[in-house]
């Protein structure tokens, strides 16, 4: 089939992908993200994200034509693009030369009344946010519940970093955790370091809970670890002052569901 | 006290620094590293890290005098470096102004007799190797055994994602996992993704004994898997494929120690 083509920078569209790809204030605005590479679009794909634009590369397309072929007809318009212009909007050194441009899902409203949800409060690195994805879906944890004031799951390097798996896990968005856990009848669960706080691992996890994982650099705020039921910690020995963030989600995911 | 002072970029010293901080392969010639940051450093002069040069700006000085003047006797050579230095050394974007350089730690040889190590084949991405090191002191791992073939601990992005614990988490280098494990007598669990391997949460570490997690994309070898003792996987539900590394490694460690 015979797409449009675009070779120029100062195309609009282009210049467009290039805004969604480094602004997430532009990506809230406007409720798009750009999806990079064929692995990435097949999981929107497979989750039925519709995708509004899709573009392709002729060194793409020589190894992936009839996937290319196939998320085309299913988006509004679709372009071939030069390895320049991929190489432009890419976020990565070595584009695969294939992206689209999607809605980003609809906001859910209400958390199931007997699951079990991992809530990250004013979490800063994408990378961390992709890993707590990406063990919520292993561990079978129902959906992730995240501050406003994190980092946008959104981003080329969170969407990466989750391998794909921010667009199937269930997205909660909060302008505040604590108000979000007083709507709640789930127990709710801080997570701390502090030696006097229940260690995880000697309790079970209520059966419809939460646990709030906080800050990289300063833990969960006062008001947000008041809101909790139980503050709990991963007990640690030496000199250690913390776990990575996304390391402490993991190994409290997997006690949750144990 | 007065120290020498350094403001052209041309310094021997301080392009040897730059090489150091870019070049991992330099680093292993050598035998040095960078240290940045003041509480990297304070780390280091903790675990009896020999700081063989050290370099303040007059704005790190203005801060942390007191710091500085306790660094600068314990180093062989101190100098006052220009906030353009600083920037133009540093792997930050923010520079504290704080660099040292030292020795790297000699190898270790021979881990004990009983206790509980982490190996990583081939592990790329310093992110992952700093968390492992994280989770591995916090955990009360006894060490962590890393292929040569793995990213260099000793980078700055490795040092900053360890939060300055792989200066103080034992640490041992082989070429060859699989041979390395063949030489101990400890149990040694290859980390797979495989729902036929034994689940991790249904048996128990013996005492001495090693779990090795291999590369982010491709896992382990088949030859280092077929140098364990038992295939062991954190299941996992859903559609995720694996778990970050650095995820699973969390968890295989926390259960390891339980």
């Amino acid at each position: 089939m015979a797409y449009a083509e675009i070779s120029g920078k100062d195309n609009a569209r282009i210049k467009r992908i290039v805004k969604l790809q480094t602004s997430s204030r532009y990506r809230r605005e406007e409720g798009f993200f750009v999806l990079e590479g064929l692995r990435t679009i097949e999981d929107a794909y497979e989750n039925n994200i519709k995708l509004s634009e899709f573009y392709f590369t002729q060194t793409a397309y020589d190894k992936f034509s009839s996937d290319i072929e196939k998320f085309a007809q299913t988006a509004d318009f679709t372009a071939q693009i030069s390895d320049n212009i991929a190489k432009n909007i890419s976020d990565t050194f070595t584009p695969q030369g294939i992206f689209a441009v999607a809605n980003i899902p609809e906001k859910r409203e209400n958390i199931s009344e007997k699951g079990k949800y991992i809530a990250l409060e004013n979490i800063q690195d994408p990378a961390n946010l992709g890993a707590v994805s990406r063990s919520a879906e292993a561990l079978g944890i129902d959906g992730i519940i995240i501050s406003n004031d994190s980092c946008d799951p959104f981003s080329p390097k969170s969407l990466r970093a989750s391998m794909g798996t921010i667009l199937r896990v269930p997205l909660y968005f909060t302008d505040d955790i604590a108000s979000f856990l007083k709507k709640t009848t789930a127990s709710s669960y801080a997570c701390v370091v502090n030696d006097d706080a229940q260690k995880v691992g000697t309790f079970s996890f209520n059966g419809f809970s939460i646990a709030v994982i906080g800050n990289e650099a300063n833990g969960l705020t006062q008001r947000t670890k008041d809101a909790c039921d139980i503050t709990v910690t991963v007990p640690m020995k030496g000199r250690a002052e913390s776990l990575n963030a996304a390391a402490a989600a993991s190994i409290v995911m997997w006690e949750m569901v144990k």
